[in-house]
C-alpha cells in the first residue's frame, strides 16, 4: 500500500474549496429540482440536488477526478486501480479519461450487470474477483504491484471525500437559507464530506443521513459508541452496503449528523415517487433519503432541505417494484 | 360550439410571442440537457429540451395555460372544458387551478390509467364517456350547453398551438446556432407552431417531425397530397394517435416539415436510450424523435439538432419493455 494516494484523514473545508477549483473543467454543475407535490406530501421544502446527471450518472466522479487531478505527473503516469462494485468504478475509468491515464477496475462476481457494463464502457480494464472484501483487496494489491498503479480508494481517501463533498458545497451556492441536509450513508465518505463543507458554510444546519435498515451500521455505531463491525449487509441499496469507516463515524458524530434507517420497501416506494414527479432516474440507494424524510417527518416538517440524489445507475430490465 | 375559445386558425409568430410572456408566471423554463455518449451514437450534436420537466410532465401546460389566460374574466367564470385522454386533460386542470376556475375533463374508456389518475389529482372534474371521437366530442358539446365552460381544444385551437411554440421559441433562446428541430407529430399542434417560430427566429433552420409507423398518417398525408382521414391509429404512443389537423398539416408543407415515422420497437429502444443516458423518464411518445435521428442518421449528420422531449407521465407498473 505504499503507492497508496491518500491516508483515510477527513478532508478540510480548505480541500473541499481546492476539490472545487480542481474538478470544475471536468465535472458538471448538477441543477436543482423542486416538486410542488413532494413539498405537500412531506410537509417540507424540498431542493433536490440531482447528482444522478452527474458525469458517470452519480456524484462519485467528483471524488474520483479530484483523486485523479491531484496526482502528480510522475504518479499518475502508472494509472490508477480500485475494487468497486458499482459507480465509483465508473467515476474512476471516467476520470482517467479526462487525465489519458489507463484506470484498472476490480470488480466483484455478483455485482450489478448494469453498474459493470457501465464500468466497462468508460473505459476500464476489469479484473473479477471472488465477492469479499479480502479477495477485492488483494487483487487491487497485486495490481498497483504489478503495474505501478495508484490506489484510489472508493470511500478511505481524503481526496475522494474532498471532493464528494463539492456537492454540497455546490448545493449550498445554489440555494441560500438551507435549514437541513440529508445524504445517503454508505461508507459515509459522503456523508462525512458534507458534514464538514456544511457546518463551515452554516454550523446551524441540522444534518441527516438515510441507510437502509438492512445495513444500519452506521445508525447502530452511533447508538453503541463504537463502530459495529460485525454486520453483514442484507439490502437492495447495492451503493450503501459498505460498512462506515473509523474516521467518517467520527465524523457524524462530531457534526451530530442523525441516521435514519429505512426499509428497502420503504425506499422503493420512494424510488416510486421520485420517477414519477420528478422526472429523475434514481437508483434504489438515492431515495432512501425520500424515504427517510417520509418516515421521520417531524425532523423536517417546515424546514428548508436540501436532499442529495446520489446516483441515477439502474438496470431497466430489472426494476425493484417488478421483482417477485 | 359558440362557446369556443378561437378558430382552428395557426398562430403568427407574434401570438407565439405574446403567449410567451403570457404564461411566464406559470410554466417553467425547462431545461435543455446533453448527452456525450447519445451524441456518439447518432454523430450529431443533440440539444435536449425537457418538456417532461415542464409542469404536470408535458409541454401542453403551455398551451393551456395561455388558452386559460387568454380568456376574459367574463369568459372564464364558468370554467374550462376538454376531452383528453392524456396530458392535456392534465395540463389543463393545473391552468384552471392557476385562475381559479373549474375545468371538466371528458375522459374515454380505456384511457391510460395513470394518465387518468393524474388528471383527477390536478383537480380537474372527470366525465367518462366512450372511446369513440364522436363520443368525445358530444359529451364535451353537453357540458358546454350545461355549465357555460368554455371548450380548449387540445390542438385544433390558436392559442393552445401559439403555447405550444413556446417550448422552441425558448429553446432557440437557450441553445444558438441550431441547424436544425424535431418534435413528435401528433394532431401536429406542436409541430405547426415550432415550424411558425423557428422559421420567424432563422429561416434556415430545417424542421424535422416524428410519428409512429401505427399512426404515420402524417407523413402519408404529405406525400399523397391531401389529408389521410381514413387511418384506424395502431400505436403504443398514446399521445400520438390523433389524426393531424387540415390546418396543421398545411403548416408541415409550407415549412417542409420532413417526417420520419418509426416502428414502437424503435420508440422503445429509444426510451430506453434516454432512461439510461440523461437519467430522463421520458414517455414513449417523447423517444419518437430520438428513434427517428437513430434511423435516419445521414440527415442530422454533423449537424446541431434541437430536440423536443415533450413529456414524461409513464405507467411505472407497465413499461413497455416490460409487456409481453
Amino acid at each position: 500500500m505504499t503507492k497508496a494516494l491518500a491516508t483515510d484523514a477527513l478532508p478540510s473545508y480548505a480541500q473541499i474549496l481546492d476539490a472545487a477549483a480542481r474538478i470544475a473543467p471536468h465535472a458538471r454543475v448538477t441543477p436543482v429540482m423542486r416538486s410542488a407535490a413532494l413539498d405537500a406530501l412531506c410537509g417540507a421544502e424540498l431542493h433536490f440536488k440531482c447528482e444522478n446527471l452527474q458525469r458517470g450518472g452519480a456524484f462519485k466522479f467528483r471524488g474520483a477526478s479530484n483523486a485523479v487531478w491531484s496526482l502528480t505527473d510522475a504518479q499518475a503516469a502508472a494509472g490508477v486501480v480500485t475494487h468497486s462494485s458499482g459507480n465509483h468504478g465508473t467515476a474512476l475509468a471516467l476520470a482517467a479519461v479526462t487525465r489519458g491515464i489507463p484506470a484498472h477496475v476490480v470488480v466483484p462476481h455478483g455485482a450489478v450487470q448494469a453498474k459493470v457494463d457501465a464500468i466497462e464502457r468508460a473505459g476500464a480494464i476489469l479484473h473479477r474477483c471472488a465477492p469479499t472484501q479480502a479477495a477485492r483487496e488483494a487483487m487491487a494489491d497485486d495490481i498497483q504491484q504489478a503495474t505501478g498503479a495508484v490506489l484510489v480508494h472508493p470511500y478511505a481517501n481524503t481526496q475522494v471525500m474532498a471532493g464528494q463533498g463539492t456537492a454540497a458545497l455546490e448545493l449550498l451556492q445554489q440555494v441560500s437559507g438551507l435549514d437541513a441536509l440529508i445524504t445517503p450513508v454508505g461508507g459515509g465518505g459522503l456523508a462525512s464530506a458534507t458534514a464538514i463543507a456544511a457546518h463551515a458554510i452554516d454550523p446551524s444546519i441540522a444534518l441527516f443521513g438515510a441507510e437502509p435498515l438492512g445495513a444500519d451500521d452506521a445508525q447502530r455505531s452511533l447508538a453503541q459508541g463504537q463502530r459495529v463491525t460485525t454486520l453483514v449487509p442484507d439490502t437492495l441499496c447495492d451503493g450503501l452496503r459498505a460498512l462506515i469507516g473509523e474516521t467518517n463515524l467520527d465524523a457524524l458524530r462530531t457534526h451530530h449528523v442523525d441516521v435514519i434507517a429505512v426499509s428497502d420497501e420503504e425506499s422503493i416506494a420512494a424510488m416510486q415517487l421520485l420517477w414519477s414527479e420528478l422526472k429523475l432516474v434514481v437508483e434504489v440507494s438515492s431515495a432512501t433519503v425520500l424515504a427517510a424524510i417520509l418516515k421521520q417527518p417531524a425532523r423536517f416538517a417546515g424546514r428548508r432541505v436540501g436532499v442529495v440524489l446520489t446516483g441515477g445507475n439502474v438496470d431497466l430490465q430489472s426494476l425493484p417494484w417488478n421483482a417477485g
